[in-house]
């Protein structure tokens, strides 16, 4: 055996409720979970690397179903904001001034991030993708889906009013389309990334770029993830284009465009019967509810669509913003924001959280047979919580497990000490196996101070509410 | 000087917005703030103990303005339940069986989480406060606002039905108040002790008793702490002994007991009118979000009370449902959980946060000549935050402070590598200078299992929701 995590508290994430398995074994060979189960005792003799689990939750690691890392190097520079002013006056400033090698260090000081709270699937949704997965996700062996970013509309849109139509531009579209269906060829076979088609939003593509989309989507059975119903820009879009009383949700359905293979991201410009015609038709939702709260002031209907037997996941979305790409706090933020918008705090309990974070995220990106619980022949995903930590003490085992709720409520995301993605230990011991931490974040520093300042001129002649407050010495 | 920190950016929470400092040094002799501003060097010959601040933040430290301790020891029992099961069915049976050394044990949980996450300023709400005070707070050298919990009715209320009034049992509240009223005595001239008085909440309390606390506050310049408006088991009772159209806050104004020496703790079960009364009277608010989010599925009207102009700060309540003692995940909380309530992203921005958790907090609790801000005379109560974390970066200082905003919606509390308290160490370099962290965590471990398995019977026979989640698996 290559790797036997022994004497530990397995959350498997399958069976009877979260498949909780005390004083158990987890043994891993060549990448695949190979035996799981109660047993106190391993075969030193027969195991390359033996980890002590007592005191500790052993479980899948986290699914981050929706995340643009590369703007992570923006961390800070938009929030407590009106959401008209976030894109194109907040964050539009400095976004201008991003190069590509800044979109990869800042993917890199996300994904680090999201690695030491514990993710192990990163489903990363941007322009030209491949360079991330190239640079980032596989040198470190990070699984990734590889979501290329499909959309017709020229990126300077700052002139326009929100009731002016996008003009569309055909090439840029199949442009995007054609790198997409290229992931394919180029990540055939390799264990650690899917792909994914990923047009932008139904205000930003046309409909027959989306129709042949779904087409190739349903030929190399893939999905397509998508940006639906985000809020009033889209809105006045699909109305200008399509007729005053439609929707994003009506359009996609009136052309046959709902189905089982489309995930889409946010929904929450929906009417309660458009979540039902979408669980209806079998669509996948994520929710990034830090993301949505922070930047929008709305609570993602993940607590609604569940309750309609929806498929749902989380994301982290991006940091600026939310600020951050750790996913334990996803947890909490989804169940609390859920139990104070209805009112009800028994709305999204730990365990669900648990399952949102995890299984939830595996079927939802139809990765499930691979990852996402601990079972037997599945890739071997795996993190360790230590609960001797001060915020997840006390550990209870009699009359039930507290640490479920103390995973979702109390947790941080630095408890997390081991993470080991296809086989392979990322994190031992708290500690980056092949990552130079420190490297990264003074490389970032360095890029982002140039990017700030650079983008000075451009930020204070947006005006945005933020330059009110620098000039007020709150920021 | 006894203590420098020197090349560090000083948060000082005075003067214009929220009194940045960049590149500066901060002094401290015997206990007091001596020297702060602009310096990049500091005289090594005539310093003990000098603190290179690059790369963090100076600023005071926390004030949680309302938490009862001692039942951290109960972290992940209570939660997800709805809100009359809690007490009674939830928690309630585990509360039974802690004897007077287990709430010890689970306040030095409590405060060492809370220390260890920037916390300076601890408002101990409970019975026997003065066990806590001395046997937690005062060897360790932290700061405490001692409130001894008064009431007149019996503990054991399990059956009664919700209208079924209250009985009074004079004596155990006249104890109380003795109790209370000692305090003072006994901590008299001690730099980290104030005693406020902590009238439990108008249902279990009379006015008479109520009026004499008032009176005695009032002689003693002190603050009355008290429960106000926590929803509708005090409603009931409040109709059922005044009339039906009778309020919390309608009975203490037609009484006078509304003033600026008051202090009301939640009032969310307020009506707007209401609170612009409480406003108008100038009484403060301590929001706990965690607390009331997750236990009654409500947002504390932290933000409506601030844009009414009043007094506000904020506190973590109790460890079991919310989960823990972090200041700083109260202040994203109240921001997140404000702007979903008012649909507007501009609401509590992180400046306004950054204040309610620390100034507002000295206000609200009438320690502002002390504590809450750096300020030269002021005790040395002081926190530095490493911005060198992954979930910190990038540290930018121009065209404005991204490290503000990321205080705020990226920190995870584990990020405070020093915590000062009247100008002594209490952690220095994230290592606590004299608490052993294993011993607590392994004491209460001991403890809790004890209580836990203990409990058992009494926690299945209550049968709350929590009792079928185990049995299907998921707690």
């Amino acid at each position: 055996m290559d790797i036997a995590i022994y004497n530990t508290t397995l959350l498997t994430m399958q069976g009877k409720g979260l498949g909780i398995i005390p004083n158990a074994t987890i043994g891993i060979e060549d990448g695949l979970i190979i035996c799981l189960g109660k047993a106190k005792t391993v075969d030193h003799g027969k195991t390359d690397q033996i980890i002590d689990g007592r005191n500790h939750i052993t479980m899948p690691g986290f699914i981050n179903s929706h995340i643009h890392s590369g703007i992570t190097l923006l961390r800070g520079a938009a929030q407590d904001v009106p959401e008209l002013e976030w894109m194109n006056k907040a964050i539009g400033p400095f976004i201008k001034h991003l190069a590509k090698d800044d979109l990869i260090a800042g993917s890199r000081l996300g994904v680090m991030e999201g690695l030491s709270s514990g993710t192990t699937t990163f489903a990363e949704y941007t322009d030209n993708v491949r360079d991330l997965v190239e640079k980032v996700y596989l040198p470190w062996g990070v699984r990734v889906v590889a979501i290329e970013t499909i959309n017709e509309v020229s990126r300077d849109r700052s002139k326009l009013k929100p009731t002016d139509l996008y003009t569309f531009d055909q090439d840029k579209g199949i442009a995007a389309f054609k790198r997409n269906k290229q992931l394919f060829h180029t990540f055939t076979g390799n264990p650690l990334v899917s792909v994914m088609f990923g047009p932008q939003a139904l205000d930003m593509i046309s409909l027959e770029l989306l129709k042949e989309i779904q087409t190739e989507c349903q030929e190399r059975m893939s999905k397509v993830h998508m940006h639906i119903a985000q809020g009033e820009r889209e809105r006045l879009q699909i109305q200008g284009r399509f007729g005053k009383d439609q929707t994003t949700v009506k359009v996609l359905k009136s052309h046959d465009l709902l189905d089982s293979n489309l995930i889409a991201a946010h929904i929450h410009d929906t009417t309660p019967e458009e979540r039902e015609l979408l669980v209806d038709h079998k669509v996948g939702m994520v929710g990034c509810p830090s993301s949505i709260s922070m930047i929008d002031g709305i609570v993602p209907p993940v607590g609604h669509y569940r309750s309609l037997g929806g498929r749902a996941s989380l994301g982290t979305d991006q940091a600026p913003g939310p600020g951050h790409h750790n996913m334990i706090r996803e947890l909490r933020t989804i169940s609390l924001l859920t139990k104070v918008m209805s009112q009800d705090p028994t709305t999204i309990p730990a365990w669900e959280a648990l399952q949102l974070g995890s299984v939830g995220g595996s079927k939802n990106l139809g990765l499930d047979k691979k990852v996402g619980s601990l079972e037997v022949g599945k890739q071997a995903d795996i993190i360790t919580i230590d609960l001797k930590k001060v915020n997840l003490t006390p550990e209870i085992h009699k009359p039930f497990y507290n640490f479920i709720p103390n995973l979702v409520y109390s947790m941080n995301g630095n408890e997390v000490d081991n993470v080991i993605i296809n086989g392979e230990f990322i994190i031992r011991d708290y500690k980056f196996d092949k990552i130079d931490v420190e490297a990264i974040i003074n490389d970032v520093n360095q890029r982002a101070t140039k990017i700030f300042t650079a983008a000075e001129d451009d930020w204070i002649q947006a005006d945005s509410k933020l330059v009110d407050f620098h000039r007020r010495g709150y920021i």
